[in-house]
């Protein structure tokens, strides 16, 4: 059975042409970094992001939850936009793996005002600890982009204050994309960055993590502690090299689709699409119980072999990627009108 | 030499009436049960917060973090007021020992909106952590006092979902003293409450956490883990006792004297007095530079012998107690009206 | 190159059909467990091991720190023997993640006398910690097998104080292998086991957590926590299957490959075979210096295309796999004895 | 009542001359560095171990954590003594403070041999935590003392492996008396000590951690994140000072005291006495349930009004103490031999 899933980027299937070099993958121990794939894509996204080094990581969670590991000190105080992934959909981990305080700021549309950044950066006082990291994210889970200018000023606050900067950019391809630059451009605006293959690159599954050459090494001995040494994973790797080398230039395309998609949506009666937010592959909208109940909106799609989320924090959301064509949006379109 | 010292009302002396409980006290092996002094001291915490049973700890950030130990398993979340104590001045403790990430809610002179509580409680999803604890502070350390409707309001709220309730209630009976109602009425909004017998009560150290009798037999293991189990501490019980007995009941004079000391400040050009936060004995005010510097306010003082903190938030505080009387306050004023 | 790799059956390489099944996988996102592949492999994982439930991990030491984390609360104690995995070779991850304190028993040949266990396990002392789990490792690292009669044992211990067992199963298969059983008999002695894909059955990567339904339900929820929530897994779940269906039918002839090259190598003057840990794929022998420094050992091998590992604690190991023939034997017994 | 307390030199009370200091201690906010009596302690607790710094904490549990948590990162190695306080008697509270995993040693009567701790020094490799710290403790928990040699043995090994070493001296006055040097000598073997105010010393409560300067300054922070930053606790400094200038001069007492316990014990049919471990104030010894019951031997003692604790890995302990004579100990070996 086919189904438009609109659920998120995250439900992407590798391609024929991942299929194809995963089945061919030179693969080797990478524990002992024997893998000739998994380094080949280490020094591709390292290349990418404008670093000097790259470590392939199970997942995004784990690559954002490996950096603050490596950066910080336990007890140490991490700065943080209050919605942004680390903190609302990593589980709590950085008080289990890092033992770290996240100290959280407000965004809006995923942006953190710099003097709100500058003014949570703890004092020398023996009743505050001390700040270890800030973090922002790229393209912001929201929906939207964050200018280069903010990364920038935040950039700047950082290392006034000695503070390294780690970017969340589990979608920095679509945030370049948006914003029409190269990805390291984004990428030098902090002092470590996590990518993921998965999502709008369609990658089966990894995330990438890239810095310093020591920053690097260091985390690489803590992946084995969290336990995302893994082996012959070149397996993985070699589909990410696709997701790199091929992938990243067809997310104009999702963009697009969604901005359509946004366009259309709004035409229906009682749907409030936050257009504030469609700098990538989302749309976020509202739509009260009273045009449609969230139980009945979800069945109801399902039966048309569309699979959709319910409701977070009062809003729905679709996400394009390459499963979606223009025609399965007008699909979905034209079945929303038909159920409401 | 003596200081007028309002920097905080930590730095109270014992009484003399407290030094000599102190000189006789009958004391014994508290790791082993032991100590009579302690056993009452404990007891009598627990008849004033109406609670089964209590504990007495090293200090009020230790009964805060011994609370969220006990309370929560590690990798929970806990929801707490943004300016509260456990989030700005406990040094991150809380990733450290109970290992739980803090949900920050924005507070308006010290209370939580509950409809954000209600929000910030985490739903049933895989990339969510349990919120596995409310912490409310009253009185507050902005200087005001939370009504007892709201914090019964988000005690509803917890119940309903079945989440325990801890009560930073370091200055308890500041907060009664100024609702006008007994400690055990704030208290009964909460599963547990910490109170110190410091601050405003004079005591040298030491603090309460109350509770159920099963959440006190657990804390006192757990407080062993985290070092606080000591043993002859019949010698600071002994003066704890008086703190209940009979320092709770002055507390009175030190709002008044707080209230007077505002009003005095408020008059002299250049002071902003936050007159909504005057609840207990703390004074806060902003001064704006082109008033008088930092830096020359605090050395000025200092030449009349007068201690105080520097800006923090952008605000001075004073804070009155035991050791500042009336005739302080004037003198302080007219020292201000001197050096600037 | 073609090497003969001797340091480990890590270093196993996919096989074709293990390829051909990876690159024809149906996936889906394995988040929202809708990777019919993964769910195929998960419930083939729980028949094996006669559990309820399997979850798949991105390696042997994820699963591992996954059970002690599920297992415990944080603060307890896990016994385990003082040279299994757990304590050598996890980069000390129990205390960062589960933060847990490991007691370590003294072994013979990865056997924990019962008696030890008994005693380990702690009393109800307000300075003791809490007795949280007991792991027991099999086939176990040192190469040899611990007898049922053995595991049955420090079960019914557990099972008498009320303590969970886990299995460290990473080469149970090899065990079953030995042991002339099947591997359901041995999970049997444990409520949670962990065993790999990797190693002698040669999937690239990817290891299983089985246990009860409800134990695995919230290890799913760690899983995510601790970062190794992965997407179209069903890539690696592909080989996985092709690992339990077909590969643990061979590891027979690792073993009697084993014992072949024990034998030759014990022919070589200087060279100490331990014959007492032969049980499964491996092979310990001390060399003196004497007889050729561990540097001149490592290299000349490395001149004929053979690698191995330097001396760990005092012995060196060889492991032989599907990727080592009895002919590679006698080629590097043929080259031992030309370097020597 | 007054009884015969022989369960540990923990019972101890605090003596006339330390109650007339404590109610005439002059006292101020030690979170602020403000009290002087407490900063007279810390110079005095400086001098006598040698280092430059120290600072007082709630109790031997607290400071011998507060060093793990100051001298590691988490995810480090400490070796320890495997019956050693820190292991046995500290909650496995290393794990949750620190988050530090402990490997532990052998120890023959608390002695661990050097060959060991150097063997168990972990390597540079990818699976192996690092190692941090190097425990020991003198005098040891189970009646005897360490040699000097043996230390700087270990402090020599410590010191080429850049690892530093702490030393457990909760007794290391009495390990002073009972080498008959001065504590400085002992401490000259570690880079920081904790040393109890209270046991044999009698203070109430409060143990002191010294070092460094820059050492005991991090230290101070993490008391706080700990919770041990106390108010007026000059009021248990004054205690302290008495501790150190007066009571360190008659331990000698309570160790005659103990080989005359010993001497006294052996002679009692089914008494096996540990002469290899009567260094300090303690004796252990081994009595068959066939010649009295655990149960019956602790009543009915205590119907003399002689409290004793239970086995503890096969031995009962007695420890002296200020609060018990030659008298008391005649009495007890009456009592014995009566209810035998």
């Amino acid at each position: 059975m086919n189904y438009i899933d609109l659920r998120s980027d995250t439900v992407t299937m590798p391609t024929d042409e991942m299929r194809e070099a995963i089945a061919n993958a030179l693969v080797g121990d990478d524990v002992y970094c024997d893998d000739p794939t998994v380094n080949k894509l280490e020094k591709l996204a390292a290349e990418k992001t404008g670093k000097e080094a790259a470590l392939i990581v199970p997942s995004g969670t784990f690559g954002n939850q490996l950096a603050l590991f490596t950066h910080t000190r336990r007890g140490q105080e991490v700065i943080v936009g209050k919605n942004n992934h680390i903190v609302i959909h990593e589980v709590g981990a950085s008080a289990v793996i890092a033992g770290v305080q996240l100290r959280t700021i407000d965004t809006v549309n995923g942006t953190m005002n710099p003097a709100e950044v500058k003014k949570a950066i703890r004092q020398d006082d023996i009743h505050e600890p001390e700040t270890g990291l800030i973090c922002v994210e790229e393209a912001h889970g929201c929906g939207a982009v964050v200018s280069l200018e903010n990364l920038k000023e935040i950039k700047k606050i950082a290392q006034e204050n000695s503070i390294p900067v780690h970017l969340d950019g589990a979608r920095i391809f679509n945030a370049a994309t948006s914003l029409n630059v190269e990805v390291k451009e984004i990428a030098e605006c902090a002092d470590t960055v996590m990518f993921c293959l998965s999502k709008g690159l369609a990658a089966p599954a990894g995330s990438m993590l890239a810095g310093s050459k020591k920053f690097i090494d260091r985390a690489r001995k803590n992946r084995k502690l969290m336990g995302g040494g893994m082996r012959q994973i070149g397996i993985l790797a070699a589909a990410g090299i696709i997701a790199l080398e091929k992938m990243t230039l067809r997310l104009e395309e999702d963009h697009k689709n969604a901005k359509y998609f946004a366009e259309e949506l709004s035409k229906i009666p009682g749907v409030n699409v936050k257009f504030d937010r469609t700098d990538i592959d989302m749309i976020y909208f509202e739509m009260g119980e009273e045009v449609i109940s969230e139980k009945a909106f979800i069945e109801k799609l399902y039966e048309k072999n569309i699979k959709v989320n319910g409701i977070e924090d009062g809003e729905y959301r679709f996400v394009t990627h390459v499963g979606v064509t223009k025609s399965d949006i007008d699909f979905v379109i034209k079945c929303m009108k038909e159920i409401m």
